[in-house]
């Protein structure tokens, strides 16, 4: 599928056929393309938790307001991030490069995120972003679509999967066979509105 | 350009063709593919400041620890978000609904983001990490390169593009003709330290 069409079809779904199942090669296609995401220093802070049972997609239904696109969609991602990531084994961030640039992006790195609790959980969020649009844009060229989603309780949900302490949940990303085609956008602000030129 | 192949081929490219510029009708194809993103309640909390200047491009490579993708990409798009988007005039994001489950969103956004901080922060981050693979995604279809960048004086360059107090920077992605080709990726971790399911 086309990039620019799939960036224009591309809509929040809110209903999905339930009883669509998602074959082991797509989950894993899927995640193969989100791990090419791009995160700052190399660092793929992001951690991914994956459902398809019946009975947990259910009660993360309910932990979401009731939203029936969470309980119908055929997989459920749940995107995570290890806010440590930077400090554990960053060397094999740059495996494949020599060990003097090696040893100098680890230094840097290290430098830019020790005692920086802001920034730690800025980078979970921006990375997680990344990756759920890529998730949703190869989910629709798969012939899936999606709904990226906020709206449940983090807390529940973080004792549900057994969040590590330092890890934190950026959002939620469910995929399946849309059931029910979206209403036309909202309302878009225009361009005019939203884009300036050398500053505000 | 399929997507799948626009995801593998992304990459983050340190140098581009600096003589190389890019259309009216390029840059806004570009912000109007971004601005299809998804956003929580559709508040469109992004804003986009891009410069093409050499001038001012030179500045942001300043303030980059002097990385040359800055000075040398066609294209810089700064992403920030306003942090108050959620209260401003919010019935613009839903003007084509009826107006009862309009009213009945306004109240759900405002009660959502009134007075919590860091959530509007998160919303700043994870719909700007949305764009922001959009844009690398599209730009990659129309025969281009970029780089999502983190690494500069967020302080000195919000006062350069005089940054509205309510307002923050999110990250910085530059689009250009690439004039090298990136090194092998530096370091992939094994998708089963990525991935879990069901739970940690």
């Amino acid at each position: 599928m086309d990039i620019i069409d799939a960036i224009k079809q591309r809509r929040s779904i809110k209903s999905f056929d339930k009883n669509h199942k998602m074959t082991y090669d797509e989950i894993k296609q899927i995640l193969e393309l989100a791990v090419l995401s791009p995160t700052s220093y190399n660092i793929q802070n992001w951690r991914f938790v994956i459902i398809t049972e019946q009975s947990i997609k259910d009660k993360l239904s309910e932990l979401s307001h009731g939203q029936q696109q969470v309980s119908e969609a055929s997989l459920i991602i749940i995107l995570c991030a290890d806010l440590n990531s930077w400090n554990k084994h960053p060397e094999r961030y740059w495996a494949n490069i020599p060990e003097e640039p090696r040893n100098a992006l680890i230094e840097s790195l290290k430098k830019s995120y020790k005692d920086k609790v802001q920034l730690q959980r800025d980078e979970a969020m921006r990375s997680c972003g990344m990756a759920a649009q890529t998730i949703m844009l190869a989910a629709k060229s798969m012939g899936y679509d999606s709904c990226p989603m906020k709206g449940f309780d983090y807390e529940s949900v973080g004792k549900m999967i057994n969040l590590p302490n330092d890890h934190l949940i950026s959002m939620m990303v469910v995929v399946g066979k849309k059931a029910k085609n979206p209403s036309p956008r909202g309302g878009q602000v225009p361009l005019s509105e939203l884009v300036f030129t050398n500053k505000f």
